[in-house]
């Protein structure tokens, strides 16, 4: 079941997929949020497909795509969680999961255009599986049951500034991971039951040009394990959104130049769908 | 003018201080929330109190005293901010602001009972000066226009788990910044009217016993650098929290033992309020 989120920014219609038409599910929920995920929705949406009660929305194909999610109350993040991107961003492997988060309101659209921040040189893409809690996460017993608190999946861009994030922090990179844009989130929320998780091809490219291409298989530590590690040190709720981690391809590894105004990037998790984002210069006002 | 939050957990009632009384605010806000305080509620309320159409409110003696704020959509921390507890902490002062962040379901309520986590061993106490944004935060022009966008200032207690934090993290604070109720905060959100924040002794103790007693005039950047800096960066929306960083005097300097259940921690800012949690050892309960 793949659900989605269309309309204006603020004004979203929850909707899922029937086929290559969008069902408009405001009869069941008002938003894909954590209340909505955390009624294990999917057996009352087969339902009502089942019966037809879901209208067709009209005008879907003119409307903006949102994030399939409504702003998370956290956005959790793996850093170097595949050996070939630590390596092209000189570290070694890590022994342990390295967490770090975005600030919320960085999840948009995933064809919405993104700002480059004022001041960035180095804005830089991350093509990233992202995981959506069905449940509350906290001090889970074992990676094995961390499958029964995942709502499903998304194609993620962990969009970095890498100046910010590693050379004006003190080595705390939050600060290069959450301007404005930050985090292009979707088409698409896939429920588990249609995603193998363990072996997923993740791409990305920049004006058509090949960037990233791995799979999931690759990860050191994988989802399942994420989830249970996390779970020992914060509650995760309905509705967050952890990020897995980027495989190598990335401009901080120094192969391929960093994004400038005009730029379009695309990234794909197969499966979960595929982004595209032109990213333009920033306005330059203040107090915007 | 000092808003709080009284009642149980997701049902607290916000209420303006009336020198020693509480009065009920429901017929202006539902919450001490971002909306509200964008609205440049202190007006309002002024207008309300003077003509007496706030009813005080009955019983707020008994009730749980909540945080002052609503769940904020993003809690940003800056480290390392005064140089005695970078030297405690075995780094030099920084030169430009670390950021780091905790989830917003940290914040509770200033007496709550604090779970120990589960494996912890190194709890340890941070008390702060923390800022609630009123205000929009992004690009700002200059540090000398921050006072604009801030609602008001609180008692904030950064509670870190050390070796969740820095042995655990790949270097990565969060970590170690995020269990459950590790950002006890109010008792009050003050105006910043009654508040010189440049000149705020912060004071904490353990079972009686100072820890740290320090002022943010020995911040290394003051509170309207880092919302000038960090607005640079990220953007800031109206009721979220920013904790400026802390004083020396905690456990992590090696003069102090960690927490261990029982223990009772007390911290103050100066016109913002004392904070009183118990600390207790976590039920040992999984999938909670």
């Amino acid at each position: 079941m793949k659900f989605a989120r269309l309309g204006d920014v603020g004004s979203e219609i929850p909707v899922v997929m029937d086929g290559d038409r969008y069902r408009d599910l405001r009869s069941i929920t008002s938003n894909i949020d954590g209340a909505f995920l955390a009624s294990d929705p999917q057996e009352v949406v087969a339902s009502a497909l089942a019966t037809g009660s879901l209208p067709i929305l009209e005008g879907a194909g003119e409307m903006r795509v949102g994030a399939p999610i409504a702003r998370p109350s956290a956005v959790v993040c793996i850093g170097m969680n595949y050996a070939a991107h630590a390596a092209e961003s000189g570290s070694a492997p890590p022994t342990i999961p390295i967490m770090f988060m975005k600030t919320p309101n960085t999840v948009v659209g995933p064809y919405d255009t993104v700002e480059i921040p004022k001041n960035s040189v180095k804005t830089d893409w991350e093509v990233e599986l992202g995981v959506v809690i069905g449940k509350r996460v906290s001090y889970l017993e074992s990676p094995a049951v961390a499958g029964d608190y995942i709502a499903g999946f998304v194609t993620a861009n962990d969009v970095s500034e890498r100046t910010f994030q590693i050379e004006e922090s003190g080595g705390q990179w939050s600060k290069g991971k959450c301007a404005a844009g930050f985090n292009p989130t979707g088409p698409w929320l896939v429920t588990p039951d249609e995603v193998d998780a363990t072996d997923l091809r993740l791409r990305s490219w920049v004006n058509g040009e090949p960037r990233q291409d791995s799979s999931t298989r690759d990860l050191i530590f994988d989802v399942n394990f994420v989830l249970w590690h996390l779970s020992q040190y914060l509650v995760l709720e309905p509705g967050d959104l952890v990020l897995t981690g980027t495989p190598e391809g990335v401009a901080l590894s120094g192969r391929f130049p960093y994004l400038k105004p005009g730029d379009v990037c695309e990234i794909e998790v197969d499966g979960l769908g595929r982004q595209r984002q032109e990213f333009v210069a920033h306005s330059g006002e203040t107090n915007v």
